[in-house]
This record gives C-alpha cells, sequence and structure tokens, in this order.
C-alpha cells in the first residue's frame, strides 16, 4: 500500500508581497524580476524570485502585485508636516515677507489641534507618495507624536527650540522639558524615535545651542538644525560671533555621527572637511533651496568628501509637496545642470539619498533597503502607467520618470498604510473637513 | 382659470461640466469657485457659476466634478513623443555617449510601425497628465499623424528635415516632399496642423534651412529648429559660419512670428533684441537642458523683453517624462535659484507658459485659455488628493503642489479621452503589449 505524498513542508510567514521588479537597494543594488518578500512580525524574513518563495511559505496574508515596482519606503530626512496647513498663503515673495508677514502671524495662532490636523494631512501626502519615515521638526511635538502614531508611519521627531517666544513655548527651557517629556514617552515605541532641532544658530542663543547638544548627547538622540541655508547665514553668523556657521556649531560640540544639518548649501573646503571628518550627516532640500533661492547645495563635493547625504522637502509652505519622488528628480537634475556635467549624481545615487543614505542620516540605518533583516518598509509602484515604459532601467525610471502619483501601496513594519488611493489609518473624508477648517482659521485677518 | 406655469425657457448645449475651481486663464486670469461650463460642437459657449449656468442650460450630457480644479488643458511646445520607446535606455551620460552609443544605433532600426506605438504611449501619457495639444517633430510623421488622430489629441506635427540620412529620409529632398504630402494630408483637419522642422544648425546645410522657410511661407506653417541649446552651438556656428546661432538663423530669413526655436538657451543680449524684434517664439525645455547639462535659458529676460516663451518636454529620452505640471514647477524653481531672486518666474507666469503662452508660440492663440468661443480643451485635477490642501491659491497649487497625478479627466475639443485612469480613445492594454516589443526589438544589440 503505497502511503500518501507527504504535504511539502513549508514556512510560515505573515504576508509574501509579489512584484514585476524588486529595487533592493542593498549592497550590491540588487534589482529583481518576478520577485517576492516574505515579511514576518514587521521584519522582512526572505527575499527572491517569486516562484521559490512561493513554495517554500504558507503566508497568512498574499499581495500580489504583478504589474508593480517594490521599492524601499523613502526616508524624508527633513521637513515640518504641520505646514501643510500654510501651503499656498504665500508664494514667490522675498523671504522677508513670506516668514512677517504671513508664516509668523499664521503660526502664532496655532494650537495642538491645528498641528495634530496639519501632520495627519502631511502623512497622508507622504504616504501616498511612497514615503514611510520622516524626520519632523516643530511645535507642539506631542500633537506631531499623536498623529504620525495613528497613521502609523516611522518618525524621528524633533522637540523644535527656540530663542524667540512662539506660540509652543515662552522659552528654551520649556521646550527643553519638553523634549525631555517626550524622550520618556517614546521609550520603548518601535516606530516612533525622539529628538532635539535647535531652529538656527540665528534664532538659538549660544547656551541654548550648548543645552541641545548636551541633551542629545544624554539622551542619546539624534541633533539636528537648520545650517548654512544661505551665504547670508554664513555672513551673520560671522559678524555675531567670529565664525562661520560650520565651524561656530563646531566649537559648540554640535558636530558629530549624531548630528544631521538641514541644508548645507553654503559650503566651503573647510566646511566639508569639517563635515566629514566629524561623520556629520546633510539633509539636501533642492526644492526648498531653489524655491527660496537660497543657493545650490555642493551635493556632489559632499558625497566625494564622504559626507552622508538624505534628501528632504522642508515644509510645505516652502516646497510646497512633500514628494520624495519630485524631490530625488529634482535633487539629481540641479546637480547636473550647476556642474555643467550630465553624469553628476545619477539616478542610483539620487534614489540611494532618498533611501539608504537618508536612514542612515537618521541614524536608523537599518531602513532603506529590501533585505532580510529590514523592517518591512516600502512603497509599490504601478508599472501600467505609461511613464513607467518601457521600464529598460527601473532605477532611471523611479527618479525620474515616476511622479510620485503612480504609488499604489505603502506599507510600514508590515502593515499596509495606503492602498489604491485608500489611506487605511484614517478617516480621510473627516480629516479633510477638519483640516480644511483649522487652515482658514489660521489665516483669517 | 390659470394658466399653466411656463417651463423655463432654457438652451440646449452638448456638455455642462461642473467644477470646484475654473482657472479660465483668460485676460483677466479670473479663477472661478463652484462654476460650470457649457461645451456644444467643442467650443466653450457659456462660463460662470454653476446654479446660473444649470438653470440656463439643458445639456446632453452633464458632467459633475464638485471636488475638482479645472485648467485649460495644457500645450507642450516641443517634444518627440515617439521617443518614449528609448526612454531609461541611457541615462547620466555625456551626450556624445548617449547619441552615438545608445539613441542613433535604436533610431537606425525604426519602423513608421515602432513610431506609431510610440507616439501613440506618449499620447497615453501626456492625457493622463493634463496635456491637451503638443508640437512634435520626429521621423515618419505620417505614423505621427495616425497616432495623433487615434488618440484625439490636438497637434502641429512636423516634419523634421535633416541632411543626415537616417531611417526615416536618405536626403532632404526627400524630406521636403513629405512635408509637403503631409500638409496635403492635414488640410481641412480640425485638430491636426503640418509644420516643418528642420533639426538644427549643425545637421542641416544652409540651402536646406533656406528651403524650410521657404516651405513655412508658402504653405503658411510653422516653422520649428533646435536653437542655442548649448553654447557649444554658438561656438560651432561661429567657426562654421561666421555667426552665432540666432544671427545666422535671421541672415537665412527664419526668424518672424511663425517661428518657434526650441530651447534658447545660450542667448546674448543681442539674441534676445533679435528674437524680441521679429516676434520668433521660443519653447523652454527646463528639464532637458537640467539633464544634460545645457545650461540655464534666460526665461526672465526673454520674457521681459517680450519674448513668447511656451513650455516642452524634449522627448522622454532626455527628460524622461512627458508631464508639463513637473515642468512647470521646474521652470519657476530654476529661475528663482538660477537668478537668485524668489520673485522670479512666479506661479502664474509659469502656468502662462504651459497655456497660453505656449498656444500663442504654436501660432494656435485660441487655445490655452477658458472663455466663451475657445475650443473645449481642459483638464481637472482631484482636490481631494492631500497636496492640493488647503487649496488657499489655485494656481500655486497647480505649479507647485500638483504632479500631475492628479488629473482626473481630460478633454479636446469636448470629447472626453481620459477619465479615471482610462483612456478612453485606446486600446490601453493591447497597446502597452505591443509597445513593449517594439521597444525591446529597437534595442536589441
Ligand atoms: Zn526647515
Ligand atoms: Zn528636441
Amino acid at each position: 500500500m503505497n502511503a500518501p505524498i507527504a504535504p511539502t513542508h513549508t514556512l510560515p510567514c505573515d504576508v509574501l508581497i509579489t512584484a514585476a521588479v524588486v529595487v533592493t537597494q542593498n549592497d550590491a543594488r540588487a534589482v529583481l524580476r518576478d520577485a517576492a518578500l516574505a515579511i514576518t512580525g514587521g521584519v522582512i524574513t526572505a527575499i527572491g524570485p517569486r516562484a521559490e518563495l512561493a513554495a517554500r511559505y504558507t503566508p497568512v496574508e498574499t499581495i500580489a502585485l504583478p504589474e508593480a515596482m517594490l521599492l524601499p519606503g523613502l526616508v524624508n530626512t527633513h521637513t515640518h508636516a504641520a505646514m501643510t496647513l500654510f501651503r499656498g498663503l504665500c508664494d514667490d515673495a522675498p523671504l522677508s515677507v513670506w516668514l512677517s508677514e504671513h508664516i509668523w502671524p499664521a503660526e502664532a495662532k496655532l494650537t495642538p489641534e491645528a498641528v495634530r490636523l496639519g501632520t495627519q494631512l502631511a502623512c497622508a501626502e507622504m504616504l501616498a507618495s511612497g514615503t514611510t519615515c520622516f524626520l519632523d521638526a516643530y511645535l507642539f511635538v506631542d500633537a506631531v507624536a499623536d498623529a504620525a502614531q495613528a497613521a502609523g508611519l516611522r518618525a524621528v521627531l524633533c522637540q523644535g527650540v527656540f530663542d524667540i517666544e512662539n506660540a509652543g513655548f515662552k522659552t528654551a527651557d520649556a521646550a527643553l522639558a519638553s523634549a525631555g517629556a517626550l524622550a520618556d514617552r517614546l521609550a520603548g515605541e518601535a516606530l516612533l524615535r525622539p529628538a532635539i532641532f535647535p531652529h538656527a544658530v540665528y534664532t538659538c542663543r549660544r547656551a541654548t545651542l550648548e543645552r541641545c547638544a548636551a541633551f542629545a548627547k544624554e539622551r542619546g538622540t539624534l541633533l539636528s538644525t537648520h545650517a548654512a541655508e544661505t551665504a547670508r547665514e554664513n555672513d551673520d553668523c560671522l559678524a555675531a560671533n567670529g565664525q562661520r556657521v560650520i565651524p561656530y556649531l563646531h566649537s559648540l560640540g554640535m558636530l558629530g555621527p549624531q548630528t544631521l544639518l538641514a541644508h548645507g548649501v553654503a559650503l566651503d573646503a573647510a566646511d566639508l572637511t569639517l563635515l566629514a571628518a566629524t561623520g556629520t550627516a546633510v539633509s539636501h532640500c533642492p526644492k526648498s533651496n531653489m524655491k527660496l533661492a537660497s543657493g545650490i547645495a555642493p551635493v556632489h563635493a559632499l558625497r566625494t568628501a564622504g559626507v552622508t547625504v538624505g534628501l528632504g522637502t522642508d515644509g510645505a509652505a516652502s516646497n510646497n509637496a512633500l514628494n520624495l519622488f519630485s524631490e530625488m528628480e529634482t535633487a539629481a537634475l540641479l546637480q547636473k545642470v550647476a556642474s555643467n556635467d550630465p553624469t553628476a549624481l545619477k539616478a542610483g545615487a539620487a534614489l540611494d539619498m532618498a533611501t539608504r543614505d537618508g536612514a542612515q542620516a537618521l541614524g536608523w540605518p537599518e531602513l532603506g533597503r529590501l533585505e532580510v533583516g529590514a523592517p518591512a518598509d516600502l512603497c509599490a509602484l504601478d508599472l501600467t502607467r505609461p511613464q513607467l515604459h518601457p521600464c529598460f532601467d527601473p532605477i532611471s525610471d523611479a527618479v525620474y520618470a515616476a511622479n510620485g502619483g503612480e504609488v499604489v501601496l505603502t506599507m510600514v513594519a508590515g502593515h499596509v498604510l495606503f492602498r489604491d488611493g485608500a489611506f487605511l489609518t484614517m478617516d480621510y473624508a473627516a480629516l479633510r473637513r477638519n483640516f480644511a477648517q483649522a487652515a482658514s482659521h489660521l489665516t483669517a485677518r
């Protein structure tokens, strides 16, 4: 008598996701065709040929995307999410008019609830354009944390610190106390990490900057700040402190591998050397720098010097979108025309900046790549869209041809948060209503 | 005895389209809220408050878009549509490598059928991103005309002319004969107009350029050519012809109100004066110029001098998308950073370039605006997308926040060609299959 055929011994997994193309961004930058990922507990447990993984795994859920390209979820290393409330409020104006006549009066009316709504809408915008992790710096950080937590995004949440009275705080002391409370609140959170963000050398006193640096060291958090955004910032810093911005930050103990500087536009050779020597990272925000006419960051020189450079959108009031697909393309195009060299900042470099390099810049290097052991943070592009044909080179298509509107699925830690236009962790219709009310209240004269 | 209440006397119309916002681009640049357009015979017959038009008209069909923004259909003043076949084939390379090792060998294998498929896919991409009219310059213009006609787009179709043997023609004579046949074929066509496009001063002999200029005058067509794309082009033209490109073209009788020059990057003050004095228009292609590191066109100076400047995407092999939303934003951002002035090329100016100014540049000035008597060419953006909140300034949102993926409806001459992701004039699934085969055949080694 014949024994029944033994069942194939398969492994369990939570999710098996299959796709036409998988851009891994692993060390070899492997791009797989007709591939799959197995995910358990929010972590990638296998990646390889679709047929092989389909035979090996018995998933609780299968997500079949036979006409999609998977990419690591994109990492936005600099934004002020709640500024979505002020998108389009004032454009094409000199910085002083923009700030003093429009942004500051509106910000003076900010409330925690408005910040929560603005951040929630920003989370929707980021999810719909493939971003899974962001660094935020703004006021009312508890409200920001509430919004990110509810949406399910991964984030580095910075307490903003100023020596200028604002809607959030009257003093830097109060801001530092709030930073401590935030770090306590987020202890043990898997997706949210606390950090501290003194606004800039021109809005924070020397002692405040030093206290922020000490806070980051004590609590083991990232330290981030706006730095060298314009040539004028260096001139002013020289006049006030006798040093350019980068050496001044260095003299305060603010540079190092736990520091991320936003912008880094106006850098000289000595600045580059100092950033490289200290292991300080830079968040490049090309669209904000162009829109505000701040200048062109020396991204090629920074990367050549060994500085880790991530990409950031800055806030929606100076961009005006939180879309890293658009930011990748702009970064690559801008370096080419600025350096008169069509080979400058190739597509692969721009994608690195938006994924693994951005993750490294945030001190979270396991993100931004699809490989075994990495968190299952990813996005999927719909390859049926005309602009993604003929797909000779998926990385070129992701950087130069995609606009972000092709994203059909976004996943963080194994959870699908966005699919086919729907936000699965939000009551999006209610959010739209409440957001519109908050925005019009803030900007009413 | 009471007479029955007389029925309201209403007017017939083919289509009544209602929307939350209508950006008219009329002379006053009116932006209407809660508005409607009545359309009959492919022409706008009324535009105004929704309630008023709904009471006044009895439409055959109503298209209600209560959460959309209507804009004039965008006008792409320079592309080589069929080059979608080569998208992503080679990026980030010096121009010589890109052309001689990749594009020319692939173009040598072109067939009319491949050009038809490539153009058809380009039409899909343009429709899905709100473009309703394009100027095309390439080989096998009859195949281009077939594709545009089938898709239902409006186009200025140029016969390309070279003194270099290519897959389309062995001689300029043959190309000129084809241009004549094209003009005969398109006589009486409402949506398609013929034109002639000598490739450039460095690929066409003096006599050929003169014959093209004569052709345009005789047949009353537009004359377009690549001009002053790089500084080197001027140097070479000076060496070969004793003049920079613009004066050289002028000496051949090629400048004037029926001439549109693509690129216009390397222009000096005398060139600007000459363009303005002759009424010559320019097609600005910022993304192509950035990607190929050609330089930054003096758009602000051109506009200030009174030169009409439209926007173009150039071909998908050097962009790599045919998306005018992305092109508008890039144009505006690039002028700001190049001129160190955040007030340079405001959102409204960029939208003008992509609509009414582009139409003017093509010699089709009734396009690019939504007003009574204008053709019903328009697109609709989905205002429920996060990036279009809070919609303080619809023009700013269209230029800076939209990425083109928000387009939910595109109409040409009153016919809906694209709606909610579907291409209504194409068997898109079959097109995708045939296009993929053609692209892989052309690039096989
Ligand atoms: Zn910032
Ligand atoms: Zn061209």
